[in-house]
């Protein structure tokens, strides 16, 4: 069954750490060993997986992703958003992460992002979680 | 069953549509909630999933990423396409798409891209689909 | 059951090439046509699928990441590796693979490389197979 999380976001471009949210659904599903799917059903924000102990790290993603694509540019799309469909496309907007004892498994320093470069939007992140069958057999 | 979507492009760099291709590999399946993996076996194209309804986007990420990569630069790989290998590493040749109501769930400006930065080339788009095995179960 | 495999890094940017020992992983798994998911546990490390062939390509993607992102400038992330935290977010840390005919199923030219950014360090790479249940199906 698909999940949704609801993200509301309240600049322009905001990394908003949805990690918590993600790890209650897989929580809540009983799911042992699996694997949980995280899409984003927009085009002007992405997914990223990365550092969620010092936010600073997020501000220095967001600020090098500003300098890489600038808001003013060369563009041909007359929304004044097209830095916004560019970071999309580059950080992608799709996971797939594992889960394992019950739990979403991720490294020590990880946590999953929602980046959020034409906001303030609310948006939604959506969660379809599956069981790993061949989880009982030796491999 | 791996299927393969054969994509023609006319250009060096280009994004091609491949929304409505994806979409009827998942009617034929008749899978009703699931997964649609698409993988492109290719180093120097991507995919993105962006939005397709004003054309005037692709062309704005087609040049950005031009700028970001320029085509002439101090590369070390004598095909002249480093650029291409690049723009590929960073949009990523891998996606997970949702499947809901036998349909391939996407948001309402998203579509999905083959993205040549190497062409005019015959190309290739493998696609796998999966049924969700616990659709049925309340989580 | 997921797996691991070992990386030692030897440079602070450094593309490692793990196509073989996931290729020998699946081959262990004895799972005939299904998914191979591959997760890093990292946030100053990626994951790239390009060519293997000529190993100047490699050298190109990092020479190009490093001139995007460089190691000085303005970040405010205070342990001198901001530019691997980028780097890491533009190429992503997951990838979802094809197996068919009990082989990991890559284009001709394509090998599955761990990125370092902030090496040397002992890396993780986990690995996830899942036989497709609908391999046998007609659709």
């Amino acid at each position: 069954m698909l999940q949704t999380i609801n993200v509301n976001t309240s600049g322009r471009c905001e990394f908003v750490d949805i990690t918590s949210q993600i790890g209650h659904i897989v929580a809540k599903s009983r799911v042992s060993s699996g694997i949980c799917r995280v899409f984003i059903p927009h085009t002007t924000a992405g997914l990223v997986i990365n550092e969620n102990a010092d936010s600073s790290v997020k501000e220095d993603i967001i600020r090098a992703l500003g300098k890489l694509v600038p808001q003013k540019g060369d563009y041909g799309h007359s929304e004044g958003n097209s830095d916004a469909h560019i970071k999309s496309s580059l950080l992608g907007n799709e996971k797939t992460l594992f889960i394992e004892g019950g739990r979403l498994k991720l490294g020590t320093w990880q946590g999953v992002f929602f980046c959020e470069f034409d906001g303030p939007r609310n948006r939604s992140v959506w969660i379809m979680i599956e069981e790993n069958k061949n989880a009982g057999k030796e491999i």
